[in-house]
């Protein structure tokens, strides 16, 4: 038997081992197919990164696949049951690194796009991809440039759905309609290193900062909403001493981690921080990191067309979630853009023996089908 | 002008490199000088480190002389005026490692004895010298491991004078008549690894700990006494983390010390950091060092004598105090010995540039001998 296209897609690009920030000639496979079905397609190269705009239209509304054809490193070759990078099917399900963790998703949305675009040719609106080999690095020359790019021209993307693994049990059970925003601190309490013997002559930063690590950790930020659980609050990493035990050290360095609902911004969680270690008088300097801003995707016609999609294929709307990581959706929310994510069971995602059902596959090119004929028909 | 023979042995003792273990010889040089007087001398090797014990007399009471041949390392030679091991003058100070910690001591020892000995060749009790190679580095194969072979013949020291660098302005303006003791806890407190973004899978152990150290570190353990300042607890290290920003730590690294009076026991302590360990709910290991318990010479006899030798030569009487790092005094305390710490000003040990006034030796060497003729002529 013959593979569907969808299968086929999937394992040619399974096949190349795009481990971030490479992209193994993944995305000129797509911009073949795109531009076959009348995509204008636009290569656009950051540093070590490859990405790509397509764009099929010029009338408004602009709706976004979005996407990356980058994987996370196999691991250790002999703990996974197959080659990692010769896509196998076993009992039904499609192993190797990268079936779920995205390029099932690219191959169902290319697939779905085909056959949109011949049974409607002449749709509605505008549809695209945003397709980067940056997703699982570093995310500097991935999905943030190109948006940067749309911007400066003044190209916004209305509607987008990134097709991250999403599900939980079965697919489509659950899209993500929003993600927590996320803020690093790093904070140095400065003491005086002195001998132990001498506790005099020092000032121990541990013991200053003790008390202020206390509040944060036991402090309440929000009560979280409908669509978010409550901010966050967590030390990753701290750190201080010489190693002797015979010395008191001079500085302490703690690393701690925000990840906050819209019930909150960046600003006002700053300005707590702040309050709070200056109340315990500590002598401080404090350096932030924006990872990224939280953003929700609102009741509304797109969020609705992605659950009625889904319903079309399973019967059963999804869960609404915001729960999780990062993902490069924060980035093209920037524009205003509403988001969804909606991919493969992310179970077995950035581990060994990655796999997705490939029924799910066809299921799930069956949901962005139903989606661009539910905007653009 | 000839060199005096404390400056000469001071000079040929410093131009011997031993650093710790190292001996290089100076213990030979000393054996040789104390059994041309009658001493008899006995070797003891324990794993790298060279140690001899020497004793004239076979009665009671038994004084001793204690200290060490090995000094810390030099350092950047660059920031030394001089070379480090070339033994040279300026103004007056003798310049080189280990001049004032502690081979000024031993030369000032040794030709204190030589002279007493001439003088009173049939003096009453026994003189013992007590050296090790080792009370710079870990001190596992040095003076303890000594005591450990006189106890075990039941050969019990009385009164021991240890010739470490205990004055601070001027010669014999202090003496040490006890130390503090040392007490180090490592302690791990257990949690739960997790990625940040999902908190409720995780259990931050620095969260649950940071009240507790906030505790311990602002805990009264005692009021210390007339001759010990407050007990003082310090936490040396800490560290959590695998360094990403994302991840919930596993577990929590603390090593802290206590410094502690007379007025507690380790046993004490220990039940009071467990109990308060208890109350906070934390689940952790702790191991504990025991470095040395506390000890005090009290007012008696030999206190002094130590005094009135000093007062003496000074025609001032010394200040008594139990600060500063731990010494080998405590492994000889243990044996019940009354013990007393004297030696040159301290000012400029384990630094670069090391020295010790010229005269100060003399007068030091005169105290010395001041302190065996009261004791035994
Ligand atoms: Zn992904
Ligand atoms: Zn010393």
């Amino acid at each position: 038997m013959q593979d569907s296209p969808v299968l086929a897609l999937a394992k040619d690009l399974i096949s190349r081992p795009s481990v971030t920030p490479l992209d193994c000639g993944c995305q000129e496979l797509m911009s073949e197919r795109l531009k076959a079905i009348g995509f204008d397609i636009e290569s656009m190269v950051f540093e070590d990164t490859t990405n790509f705009w397509a764009r099929r239209g010029s009338d408004g509304p602009l709706f976004c696949f979005a996407g990356h054809t980058d994987v996370v490193p196999a691991g250790p070759s002999e703990a996974w049951h197959t080659s990692p990078f010769e896509p196998t099917i076993i009992n039904g399900y499609l192993h190797g690194r990268g079936a779920a963790d995205m390029k099932g998703s690219l191959a169902a949305m290319i697939v779905a796009t085909e056959r949109f675009v011949v049974d409607f040719p002449k749709h509605k609106g505008s549809i695209s991809f945003l397709i980067t080999s940056d997703e699982e690095g570093p995310f500097i020359n991935g999905t943030t440039r190109v948006v940067d790019t749309l911007m400066a021209r003044d190209e916004i993307i209305d509607m987008c759905l990134v097709g991250e693994p999403s599900s939980t049990h079965s697919i489509g059970d659950v899209v993500k309609v929003g993600r927590r925003g996320s803020l690093t601190g790093d904070l140095v309490v400065k003491g005086i290193q002195g001998h132990v013997a001498y506790p005099h002559l020092a000032k121990n930063p541990v013991h200053d900062a003790a008390p202020a690590l206390a509040e944060l950790a036991a402090s309440h930020w929000d009560n979280g909403n409908e669509f978010f659980p409550p901010t966050s609050f967590q030390i990753a990493n701290i750190e201080a001493g010489t190693g002797a035990s015979n010395v008191i050290p001079g500085e302490l360095k703690v690393q701690f981690n925000f990840r906050y609902s819209t019930e909150l911004t960046d600003k006002e969680i700053v300005a707590r921080v702040h309050s709070m270690l200056d109340a315990h008088g500590l002598d401080y300097d404090l350096t932030w990191t924006y990872n990224g801003q939280p953003f929700l995707t609102h009741d509304g016609e797109f969020r609705n067309a992605v659950s009625s999609a889904i319903s079309d294929v399973t019967k059963t709307p999804p869960e609404l979630l915001t729960t999780g990581g990062t993902s490069d959706g924060r980035f093209i929310a920037k524009m205003g853009t509403q988001v969804v994510e909606l991919g493969p069971v992310n179970a077995t995602i950035h581990k060994v023996n990655e796999c997705v059902k490939v029924s799910d596959l066809e299921q799930l090119c069956d949901m962005y089908y139903q989606l661009l004929k539910r905007l653009f028909s």
